[in-house]
């Protein structure tokens, strides 16, 4: 299987190279040249150049590891190399707002995206080889569009990439549900770190504050678009978060002592179950 | 040194196995008796009773290792056999509600408390080896009262409980910062987990969600009362929380990607701090 990686960064370095040692022929582009050098001495790719149109006519696999924006650029750019027989996906936290143009401006080749749920704290190539996906999740995000030997196709990227789970998820549902367990959660580490107005804090931390705010470290650039990408999810999910938060505090205000504990089960037995 | 500890849970369990390995003499009591079985069987303790009053007399230091509720109602009790020569200390992790009342009953010994800040997922002495305080924060927490060589003798508990870092830090000031750091930090985990509606989200969670959630399993009779006991600062907070969430929501809704950057980079820039 012959595979082109479009973006040697972080994430599209880490698939290079763990494709190239399971045997795939790996290719990448990249329009930073050191990245593709530095992918090329470290063996993460056979072949690659800052020109995609090199190595597109002659990959089963496309695989776009760029910024969400920059997906529907390379699709118009390039869409006169693609063929009927290839399968192009990409990595982008949110689907939706992309995903119907790029179908089209994919044909004849057959678009289906994928979302590998994978932490990405450092960024740039030269951190790809710490990058596991041992215990993520991969999620093959369809529409009504999605061809069956696609999806087989991705599934089988995904085992060769080490993914722990394997789901197949409507786009629709996807970008919903990750509204919630992602950005959400983004955008509540966020906001505590910033409600932060005592220096000496640093001196006072259990492992609770810091485990909840270590993802308040964050890339402006990617998150600022994964959120007004996926706006009016987000926006549901804070006003449901905000309720509870509403309801907690208005326990406290009342002395509710019981309903308190209440909250407190409630929470207890959803995240136990969590853990199964 | 003799030391008794009253109230052996996972706490007091690990504070008698730890100073026990360190040379103290260990006394136990609790109203479990089966607990004391244990602690003696496994070598925690020297000597153990329900009757506090066998071993009051002879400790150095009384370490309070029970429900804050519970401080109050013990000192009275006991107080008869207590001497100037003493010192009682608690583990709880608010201060401010009790800790002018018990300084006065604990007379003539000299009572200063402090703050373990450590994880306390489990409960029972059945777990407690399994504590370790190594990477934890020991906080004495002083008044105006506290006499001086009653918190050298807690730095040196401190030292021998192998904690990481001992701070000594006004008990207004504690219970503020802690307000932020623990109990608000609870607050979210718990209203984050309890705004989760879709029975499926567990098959599409992350790191992130899985880190800030981890501390919604929550012990509901402790946590209902630590929050109650120190209302008013964790109400402030989780006003000033909702606040910068609001500031986000506000640049989201307004598609103001400037603003969510700055957001972010504000976050990042804290969150770093931290880490030194």
């Amino acid at each position: 299987m012959k595979v082109l990686i479009v973006g040697l960064g972080l994430m599209g370095g880490a698939y290079a190279y763990k494709l190239k040692n399971k045997g795939y022929k790996v290719y990448g582009t990249d329009i930073n040249k050191k990245s593709i050098e530095y992918a090329i001495f470290n063996g993460f790719i056979d072949d690659g150049s800052a020109k995609p149109e090199l190595f597109i006519a002659k990959s089963d696999i496309i695989v776009l590891a760029l910024y969400p924006n920059l997906i529907i650029d390379f699709l118009k750019k390039y869409s006169k190399y693609f063929n009927e027989n290839q399968i192009i996906t990409d990595i982008s936290g949110v689907k939706n707002s992309f995903i119907y143009e790029a179908e089209k401006l994919a044909l004849p080749a057959s678009y289906v995206s994928h979302h590998p749920m994978a932490g990405r704290e450092k960024s740039g190539v030269n951190y790809s080889k710490e990058v596991s996906f041992k215990s993520a999740n991969y999620l093959i995000t369809t529409t009504e569009n999605s061809k069956q030997y696609a999806i087989e196709i991705l599934k089988q990227l995904g085992k060769d990439l080490g993914f722990g789970k394997i789901h197949v998820i409507d786009c629709n549902k996807h970008d919903n549900v990750i509204g919630f367990t992602s950005q959400l959660t983004h955008a509540i580490a966020v906001s505590l770190v910033n409600s932060d107005k005592d220096k000496d804090t640093k001196y006072y931390i259990g492992d609770s504050y810091r485990d909840l705010t270590r993802i308040a470290k964050i890339n402006e650039v990617l998150w600022s678009e994964l959120f007004l990408e996926n706006k009016d999810n987000l926006l549901n999910h804070i006003e449901t978060f905000e309720h509870e938060l509403d309801n907690l505090k208005n326990a406290l205000k009342n002395d509710d002592r019981e309903k308190l504990k209440e909250i407190f089960i409630n929470s207890t037995m959803i995240r136990k179950e969590m853990d199964k």
